[in-house]
């Protein structure tokens, strides 16, 4: 049996998956591979992809030499599954990570493996702040996205992904980010909350936060605004969870979306393209001070996804000069000075560009639009998705090592849809 | 770089990883490679496995044919991560499951990919549990094991790892598992408690259980007993979750565990084996009336594990007829048989054999004795765990897929080791 | 403007008071006077009184004493109000309240004014065992009724005042209450559920118990089980709080109703009768070593109800010697003689004589008979109400100074309204 | 006995009573006797009251009309205590707060008794709010102060008395209040977050306020800033609950607290001064519309404190016409003028005035100062607390009832005490 020759189309899914599935609903076909920033469907139709696995494909699909890897692996019968017994591949990537990554910035940090997903790291994250400091609360912010579970989800904003819940969620409050509210300073606010006694609030375990909210809408933070968070936690005693799931692997041109920020975060989150080929991995980076853990305290039976491990120590080649980083902030350049144009030359999107690296989105004041010009894009054979409260937002993801061709092809799908759509509604209206 | 050339040895694991890490500690050599029920660490020693991963390699390490189809799938570009979108990975495990699986059981049953863990599969089940009902509370039993994710972990009875949490664990109500207890039937109990207006229990939205209790010392629940939780249910309007991560995918003899109790449950959760090759991969099976999920009410970034969609097809190949299910209960009978010779020819093990199929256990009335005989086992060659709240019990839980051979070997070790540390006792005494 | 003039009917509560009223439902009059034993209500109907305002008339209504000690009082423009500050008033119920009650018993304890009812003197119990241990779960039992704020009602069994609370009750353990089911031990059952670290029962900072359930239906623990409770508490660390609201102030036959028991509970609850005259008052007795309170850490408008102590410093005098002990049990025997006689004379009753002291009840096995016992005596002339999950217990609670003339009037009328119900039902089937 | 020639000293209360006793310690006298706005200590020393028992004293100590009328319903053995059976009182009150309240003001309310203090009528509101829209969490403010059982103290900001419940307070979430924060509209915020659905602010079941903090330190919200709570509750589905507990019953010059900004909550919430005479009651004025208890879903054992009752009607008197309301607006403005040049004659006070009707303060910009002044004054014969976060606010609420000549004498005390403070300051630094 070839699994490519079956015959299946999108009834499959319509009959047999959960009514709980979204993205077959977004782009519905059914998708047979997939080469760097590029996807093809079972029709042969071909796609540019500017969602990377909603930044688990930072480093494109089957890389070549991550490819080469996996075979290698399976073919030597090494261990697929571990749970977190030691493996051969297992401690190539914690080397690696420490000799790539943490030495070179002068980062002292335990790597903890919480389960392969980013839900998991969050849920750890959270767990080891509450254990180190004796408290419950947690400080999130507006629009943050930390995951699906109860402990993320209390921490995340999304009220439609809140009340699937079922329970009432505690132990966290809701502050403004950076820049949520005009004539607000979210940081003086959240100061003043949490220092004054008569508050209501309680003094928290730990602030979370994203640096560039992707879920939320593609909100970054400033690098001061940052800075001053950090200032306000060890001011308080209180940790400094950042969840670089999504922001992290390089994503906005830095391996870390915080280094800019000049900050040292207490806990750090990381996830989607941690393992560099899309397959389910998570770490939990923890201060050495606060790896407080007893074994098997958070323990989980997909701790040791070796394939995972394999290919996440190959990605990491990528970070052992700059070239990789500085490549990403020059494509940023080049794709929000057109997204830019867009705004400009097109008033009628009320738009705004958004973003940091290779995190990019242009925000609509107009109710649906973002979601029609997605729409339209995958038509044309863009995959690009919204985010936002309302949806609001166009969200832009490319693989990191796309090239200039691929940026501006995407690009040109974008412009034509927003011709079209605007176009259609001056039909339709 | 070949990975399995470097130079690491176990400080790596204690430089380098969180001190939360277990396996690690208990199993001290890194693996190498791993073929059906035996590994090889560095050193070139070789290990039978009576352990499978917790569950999660029923099918033994690196099966041929899944190894052959990975390297195709890889080969020809194929998806490794998509999300939720439509792949012929996942179109091919929908159907395969359907046909091989549900359909021959006459089973209705929507598929959802909660995230691929145990702990957000059952996340996912008591979420629409509480949709479903509109009610909180969840009935959880003694001994119980979810995984350690908020949610779940509040229906863990593990005081250790409910600990971890660092926030009261609330809307769970912990009750009396089958035999949990001389004089006391717990069913009656159970009810009189949640039926009784007086009682202080709530009406609960769902009864979660194990059908044999892994982590919680392979405690099996009699056909009788769970026939009658579902009655419960039924009569009062709960919703009844079956967690069949480690019980499930034929552990006990059958696919789903529950199969000769015939009974029909509300929502079950599989995971571990789900995907037969160790890699994570999660499902949650809900009646179509109770699939009331919004589109992406609950989500996550890895519920397109493609690689581990294609050798879930394969393995599903060994349910095509009854030869495998029959093959796990006489290799059954031959372990059973040597075990209640060990605890009668050792009568200061204060030994008794549990569980079913192949999920056995000698649980020991002297402390601390299980923990030794797993040690004397590893030193002999063989891969064995603990489990139950004070890890009383020697968990043998050997890939399904084990022959006659290799069964008498791993038992001969055990034996080895019982007189070994009987032996030692004398001696130190 | 004379009050008992004034044009009023049972049309002003139905207009003007919440839908949340009860007692005026279930005696439908309105009453003016009241003395000893009896009332009267504004058709000058004469009624005796079984019901003793639920216990907070344990010295009957309008003592001589007490409204000379009052009137006094009032006369001699005391302060009536004074939060906690300290008062003439005051003083004299602390220095009478330990020379009369805590010295000659031999107890330490320092009292507490936690506001003026059960609920808060509850509620601060469940506070300060909190803080004493630094753990949140309380264990509670079956039926019990502990007061309807939230923290007290997380801890009372009655689903329909549960329910009111519109928020999941949580940080309590309901545990079967002495007797509650056939075959269960229900302490050996706690024990195991605490002491064992698999059981998901967390480590509670509190057992809270009343050792007569009124509300749940006159449920008498016996002696021993109290004392097993006690022992099992100091064995783990646990605190014992003992809610003696409506079984204290000699409503058993002592003045704690936990004296024969022989038990030392570290936290007692006191409230009803405590000011012996139905004023709101209620103290929180609580060892030294547990008064770990800062300064106004709980407080309250109504600490300070002077008329409350100075009737509640009159009612000491009672307590004196043994004699009014004494006379409650042998009333209390006098009672049950005859209560037997009715269950065993009228077996349609499906009848179990309940209870202890003068805190007394007839469980119904068939639904709906109490209540109407209970509206038969009513119209006969007799206060008496039903407890019990399900109503089925007639709760017959006299004034403590009741006479055997009253006794006897009483039990006449219970006599004559089982003869009308049966009598009745036999006509109606 | 005479209960005023008991030898008692300050040593009772050190001896006898908790730790957790607060005005004996700020007060260490004991009082005697009081009338109007006096005290009177066991010495003979007299104290003029600007503390009025916290704002439960609005008519002044024993007014005489309300001793008369106590005497009088005890000589005629009316009912103490009747649960909430119909008494004459109980009628006597429903009735007339009816006519003299609610009619004349076009109010349309059930009358509910929740037990008789502050706390019991908060968590009867938050029940009855969560029952009526089926959501849990609630608004609250900063500084806010609504009582210390587990549901009042959720939504009460003090971090002291919120940390005394040893369990995390949840189901609420904390606000800025009117003016809390330059540069922070408070409704603009507090509207974004509710309505925004990616903010993490879930849609709440009500905002619970008070038109004027007391014990968070007599901030006064316009009422503009009311009137905007007040529409955007109604836009969105909320109920509104004002706590009128402290600023109600003519304490800002109206009735109630609101009557001035125009608005109509849902549900209003009474105690301290509803009973005139400093005796524990409270009522829950609740819309026909969400009055839709089930009979008994709330009790309690005080609901139904007859001597409350009766002064409580008595009471009622002052409001027949406008003149008493008038009365306390001119002395509002004797006393602000007053107080006003206290802050500008010594600006070492760093002091701004605060307040509304006879609910004043002088807020301090210098740590401690406040409780310096107010221990100066009581050694000068003047009882006055402070209140706020860091007890930075001298707070003046003196009865209603007091004259010219008793304002003055007050105010000479204080500024003596003013002088005194700073004068000894002088000497120390």
């Amino acid at each position: 049996m070839t699994i490519s020759n079956q015959k299946t189309d999108m009834s499959v899914f319509e009959n047999y998956e959960s009514e709980v599935r979204s993205y077959s609903r977004s782009f519905p076909t059914i998708f047979e591979k997939a080469k760097g920033y590029q996807l093809w469907d079972k029709q042969g139709k071909d796609y540019i992809d500017f969602f990377a696995g909603a930044g688990a494909l930072n480093y494109g699909h089957n890389d070549d030499a991550m490819q080469q890897r996996l075979i290698e692996y399976i073919q030597s019968d090494g261990l697929l599954h571990s749970l977190d017994m030691a493996t051969n591949a297992r401690a190539a990537f914690l080397q690696k990570f420490n000799e790539v990554i943490l030495k070179p910035r002068e980062m002292d940090y335990k790597i903890m493996f919480p389960g392969p997903t980013g839900t998991n790291t969050v849920e750890s994250a959270l767990k080891i702040a509450r254990k180190v400091t004796g408290r419950e609360k947690v400080v999130t912010f507006t629009n943050a996205f930390h995951g699906m579970t109860i402990g993320a989800l209390s921490v995340t904003g999304n009220a439609f992904k809140r009340h699937g819940a079922g329970i009432p969620l505690t132990y966290s409050m809701a502050m403004p980010f950076d820049d949520y509210m005009d004539g607000i300073d979210s940081l003086d606010y959240l100061e003043k909350m949490i220092e004054d006694g008569g508050s209501g609030i309680d003094l928290p375990a730990a602030v979370i936060l994203e640096t560039v909210q992707g879920e939320g809408g593609i909100n970054a933070a400033s690098f001061e605004w940052l800075k001053r968070v950090e200032e306000l936690c060890h001011r308080l005693d209180i940790l400094l969870i950042v969840d670089d799931v999504q922001a992290g692997c390089g994503r906005t041109g830095t391996f870390f979306s915080f280094e800019q920020a000049g900050i040292s975060p207490d806990v750090i989150c990381m996830s989607k393209s941690i393992s560099g080929s899309g397959l389910p991995m998570a770490i939990t980076l923890i201060k050495p001070e606060y790896d407080i853990w007893g074994p098997g305290e958070h323990n989980g039976t997909f701790r040791g996804n070796n394939l995972a491990f394999v290919t996440a120590a190959e990605a990491l080649n990528h970070w052992k000069t700059d070239a990789f980083s500085e490549s990403i902030l020059s494509k940023s350049e080049l794709f929000k000075k057109r997204l830019n144009q867009f705004v400009d030359e097109y008033p009628e999107l009320q738009g705004e560009v958004r973003g940091r690296g290779l995190m990019l989105g242009i925000a609509s004041a107009k109710a649906g639009l973002s979601g029609q010009l997605a729409e339209a894009a995958f038509e044309r054979g863009l995959i690009v998705e919204t985010s936002g409260p309302d949806d609001e937002v166009l969200k832009m993801l490319p693989p990191l090592m796309i090239d200039e061709e691929g940026i501006e092809k995407g690009l040109d799908i974008i412009e034509e849809s927003i011709k079209a759509v605007l176009g259609k509604e001056e039909v339709t209206v």
